[in-house]
């Protein structure tokens, strides 16, 4: 099979929202009118972002999903991705399975595939995805206000938690174990919840990093400090040593909840929006006054400092 | 240097045509009215698109070039840019050197560099360009129709010469020896003659596979059969054998040069055209009747067919 046949049999679907689809030099698109368009692109590298022997289906959902996800926290809705793949080989089990999670990840958000780029090399993910905010409303990192509450969708820490059982580094309890793994690789970008926040929050980000990593963007693009209060942050998973699972939640990576600021009188309609869309949304600290540093502080109930030695992750640090 | 000072450091620059630059989950566009964007992907792999030590200037420039080609192919014009980067290490040596070729390139062709993502793994650099095109102006490999003279920019086969001479298998003449890797290694994407070509070309593709290759992708989308004539084939390095200059001017990728096809009676517009942008036209066969193999065939002046063994490249065939 060649590299255009392997493009149109696993890749080529239709695009009705798109001018002009893959198969040619560019794809060919238009935002509708009072829209902008978020852009972005993330790249997994097997042995970095996956395991090798990651299910193909599961990894084609993931590839997607991650960038759904940053335009989830702009507030964005997702219309078009480009996906460049290079492969050792192009073994067709594999590809029918990844191009199935891929594809079946853009049937649930509405994304059409319009173009992309096939090569031979080491395993290497690639997708650039598109969105529409309407002009001026997006959510911006930098939008945090002294004051705000600090919010969490899910919950955070599952998906560390399911690769450290992957890597044999933990045994998880049954009862969690299959959750935390889908969760690492299956995650549900909250596309939804980003589009309803848009009126209501002041700033938002997804979790890629950690939480303590992720809040600190919002605090250093805000100039604020963020405070984490202790007993608020959701439960952690039974059965599992308690600092395992609180470091998970605040320093594991491959989440994919969006960590939010709001100010307090939006708290009845972020109730509604939990109900209405079923997603647990939980308030777990504040953003205080002027810090040029963005500091995130976990602080108990009574307003002490606790240190916590990890951050989250860094490629290159 | 961790991941994030390494971006602001060799990667963020300023974005004026942007509502929102690097550093938030998604950038922020718009298109100005009346346009359409156009959307393409390429990702370059170490060992497979680049020798391991190439200059990493030039790499810069060729990573954003390729893509701002397919760009120049539709007609659009270069706008904005995002890259995804995969290395095996933070070497600030090579990123300075590379980010500068980079950013030569968007300067040159007035894109801004709205974001990214950088991981560690091995080498792998993916760009994704948007253009901006007049709604329904693009120029698409579909567009032939029959009696379109075929043209072509420039001098192609000489990046695949370039690549033979690096790699040892020839040894270049002394006056073309530069020139062929330059043209390997720093394309200058079309982009002045894809938007000259708008109104004037009824199809066109980029040479990025090959000549007979990448032709017939306009003959088997446009549904008719290529007829390319040797005797009015680009004149070919002299000092060089002429089967393997041939064959690289034929078959040889990298080129990056445009292939269009237009009406004869636009010849003489197309020779103001080569001459105001001091780009080479050379008008090199015609597009004939109905074929759905969509065939291209190499004739001599009396039209008798020669066969040529080698169509372009095809990363798993």
């Amino acid at each position: 099979m060649g590299e255009f046949d392997l493009i149109a049999r696993y890749f080529v679907r239709p695009t009705p929202s798109a001018s002009l689809g893959p198969g040619d030099d560019c794809a060919l698109v238009q935002p509708r009118p009072g829209m902008e368009l978020a852009c972005t692109t993330d790249m997994l590298v097997e042995g970095i972002h996956f395991l090798p022997d990651t299910d193909p289906r599961a990894l084609g959902w993931k590839t997607l999903a991650v960038n759904l996800s940053d335009l989830a926290a702009m507030g964005a809705q997702p219309r078009w991705a480009l996906l460049a793949v290079s492969l050792p080989s192009a073994e067709a089990a594999w590809l029918a399975a990844f191009a199935e999670g891929l594809h079946d990840c853009a049937r649930t958000f509405g994304v059409d595939l319009i173009g992309g780029d096939t090569t031979r090399g080491p395993r290497n993910l690639c997708v650039t995805a598109i969105g529409e905010v309407p002009v001026g409303q997006a959510l911006r990192r930098s939008g945090a206000q002294p004051g705000d509450d600090i919010w969490i969708s899910g919950q955070p820490g599952l998906a560390a938690l399911g690769l450290a059982q992957l890597q044999g580094r933990l045994e998880l309890p049954p009862a969690w174990r299959s959750r935390c793994i889908e969760r690492l690789q299956s995650p549900r970008p909250r596309v939804l919840l980003g589009a309803a926040l848009r009126p209501v929050a002041h700033a938002a980000i997804d979790i890629s990093d950690g939480l303590l990593a992720d809040l600190g963007h919002i605090a250093r693009a805000s100039g604020l400090q963020a405070r984490l209060v202790l007993e608020q942050l959701p439960s952690l998973p039974d059965g599992v040593a308690r600092h395992v699972a609180l470091d998970a939640l605040l320093a594991g990576g491959d989440d994919y909840e969006l960590c939010f600021t709001a100010p307090a009188n939006q708290r009845l309609t972020l109730g509604c929006i939990a109900a209405d869309l079923d997603v647990p949304l939980t308030r777990i600290g504040h953003m205080t006054t002027a810090n040029p540093l963005g500091e995130v502080l976990l602080i108990d109930a009574e307003g002490a400092v606790l240190p916590w030695p990890r951050q989250g992750y860094d490629h290159f640090a």
